[in-house]
């Protein structure tokens, strides 16, 4: 008997066991669960720990405290056909079952299946353990089109993103009819998950785009640090909280009186590639950076306060007179004091593409942001940023997407089954 | 006082105890090394763990356990100043210091020097400890041409590399006069690094081209498991290991009597961007993968064998007599027992750079290898894979680069200093 044949036996007599393996997590009895496809390394009790549970009335992936890596993809649907697409986003659930509780794709896995037969997972993070993994779909304004019969479907805050100033964006780098987004705490288990989703998928839909981010630019639980974006300054600070239930159900989950009944604690993604240009940041000085964000770059205070966390004073005023925050400072902008109240919750990651073709960083922040109306929340943000930001003389808008995410499954249920039914 | 002038008289007190910091951690006085960078998150003694040695007999980052992260950027030198070129590879010496150590980048740091000035650092990895950072520099065969009166320095095994069978390289991912290479067990420590050391080079140096990677391709110690690859396989189970100290003096480390003595103790680092064709690969039945491959999927065994580190046997026959490891299998001619004992030492890793115009992902294996005389070692085994490895049908070179990588540098040293002595 040959090793690989020693451990597909192995694996198959786990695979056997976890059937419900993702549910069992959620009551504790981890033992086994995450072990799968954890040929070495980590023990199976320290594999379930990094196990996020993928059932629940929200999806995974938004209030969950933001992971350390990004693998991002937003596809179109190639085929007309309904029921290949309902029965894909059976398939694709089952999938996400298994991968964020640590397991193969499918049953067989990378080495147990028939040796005749491609394996059916693709088998690069067999010996990885669940990484706090996490798939969250979203549905793009284009699925709504009359090809599946969804138009009467479409949520009025599905809106087809305006242009905003200054955008400049790439048709390459936006748009989809349904996205994907994988966060993990390892960049091969985020890799490996859409991969085998996209795989899954083919004949049924195709790769429009995708985006790869690392760094976390934001956090979206009071356990974590506030992590720094490129520019070198820490970057969220105020963002929502999971925490924050209040200002969760008021400004990130969706009711069924806000429309559409199937999208009821289901959220709204906006997805922006903002390029920074790093060089010229570069070469700015410490007080022109600290004016244009309205932060320290140290510890992160609101210009005129010590602290991080301290309160903007938006009113506070220098020796000279003038405003210590200015009027086209980033967080005064972005403030909800001066928003009308609108938040949003975001959770992008920092990008490095390599080199564009003048020796520059392709780098920048992949913003990624959820909220309950994206009309009244990310709109009139997007627009006071756009137009007054003295920060925009350093970044570019290259990419734009907007999707419906749905809310989270319940156990036998699949992603997007309110929609589809 | 706001919190970032308090941030930044602690900041400077800690960089006034630190001159002599990158020495004293190898004595095992760690207190305070390593947390000058460290505004939150780990103990000193924590973040000293994480530092590699800079100084030593070799480069750091060859035989150094491979981190989980790289960033390699290739440079073109702008100027014709030879002064200016040895000025810069100074100040890149003590940069690199300071930020292995898990310092900024420079005195003042990203908030402690002159507001109306820009910042020496540029303050991402702030928060962040030295996370294993390795820098390592190279030379390019284009660096040894009139400019700067070195063509007589010139190794001769830093030959201008063939072009090989299938080679389909892309001019703005190759060669380069100089290459740094950083390694880190997190993603925006070695970004960090690279771009500060960018930063310095303005106006001698421009970036040619550069990578990103994850999910360390190989293995340099016996202390590390070995990882796996896109195609899901592990990888560089036979790779050359720290620990076998009469291999790295036979085939790694170059010496005086190999013609230069500038490098001994330096090495010779072949880059090669591989695509791998994922989507075609993952149609490949699991016998037929295992084939190419000459290995087990799931244990990595040589076919025939039944463990990982089992000696592969070429010549074992399976039940119809055929050879087990098929002749045009990956393993059999990368082996040394097939190259006259030519082996290398690898520390590739793998990319994702999103996806390319038709849906698919832009992918693979990001190359990096050091051998003693490339002469010897890579071009002949690569000659024999690209001329007859089965694997080929997969891959695509579409970069290359080859580099001498001087000796370590000396406590007071530079980068390269034999060379321009």
């Amino acid at each position: 008997m040959t090793g690989a044949e020693r451990t597909s036996v192995s694996r198959r007599k786990l695979f056997g066991m976890a059937g419900a393996g993702a549910a069992l997590v959620g009551t504790g009895a981890a033992a086994g669960i995450g072990a799968n496809r954890l040929l070495g390394g980590d023990s199976p009790a320290q594999a379930a720990q990094s196990v996020v549970e993928f059932h629940g009335e929200h999806q995974a992936g938004i209030v969950t405290p933001v992971q350390e890596n990004l693998h991002f993809v937003a596809l179109d649907v190639t085929t007309k056909d309904r029921e290949k697409l309902v029965k894909l986003l059976r398939t694709w659930t089952d999938a996400a079952r298994r991968m964020t509780a640590g397991q193969e794709v499918g049953t067989g896995g990378a080495v147990g299946g028939a040796p005749a037969a491609p394996p059916s997972d693709t088998g690069e993070a067999l010996d990885l353990a669940a990484s706090s993994l996490t798939l969250t779909i979203g549905f793009g304004p284009s699925l709504f089109d009359d090809r599946f019969g969804l138009a009467s479907k479409r949520p009025a805050a599905l809106i087809d993103l305006p242009l905003f100033p200054q955008d400049k964006l790439d048709p390459a780098r936006g748009g989809g009819d349904v996205c994907i987004q994988a966060c993990a705490d390892d960049p091969q288990v985020a890799v490996h998950a859409i991969r085998n989703l996209v795989r899954l998928g083919f004949g049924v839909t195709a790769v429009r785009w995708s985006q790869l981010g690392f760094g976390r630019s934001s956090s979206t639980s009071r356990s974590q640090s506030t992590p720094r974006n490129l520019f070198g300054f820490k970057d969220g600070t105020r963002n929502v909280k999971a925490e924050e239930t209040d200002v969760l159900r008021d400004q990130v989950w969706a009711t069924a009186e806000d429309g559409q009944p199937w999208m009821a604690g289901g959220s709204y993604l906006v997805a922006r590639r903002i390029r920074m240009h790093i060089e010229t940041w570069d070469r700015e000085s410490l007080k022109g950076q600290e004016g244009i964000v309205g932060r320290t770059k140290g510890a992160g205070a609101p210009l005129g306060q010590t602290a991080e966390f301290d309160t903007p004073d938006f009113q506070v005023g220098g020796a000279g007179g003038e405003k210590l925050i200015p009027d086209d400072s980033h967080v005064r902008l972005a403030s909800h004091e001066n928003l009308n109240g609108a938040r949003i919750l975001r959770r992008g990651y920092n990008f490095v593409d390599g080199s564009d073709g003048v020796g520059h960083l392709e780098a920048g922040l992949f913003f990624l942001a959820f909220n309950r109306d994206t009309r009244k929340q990310f709109v009139p943000m997007q627009q006071a940023l756009s137009s007054k930001d003295a920060m925009m003389e350093y970044l570019q808008h290259t990419g734009s997407a907007h999707f419906a995410v749905p809310p989270g499954v319940r156990e036998g249920g699949f992603w997007g089954e309110g929609l589809f039914s």
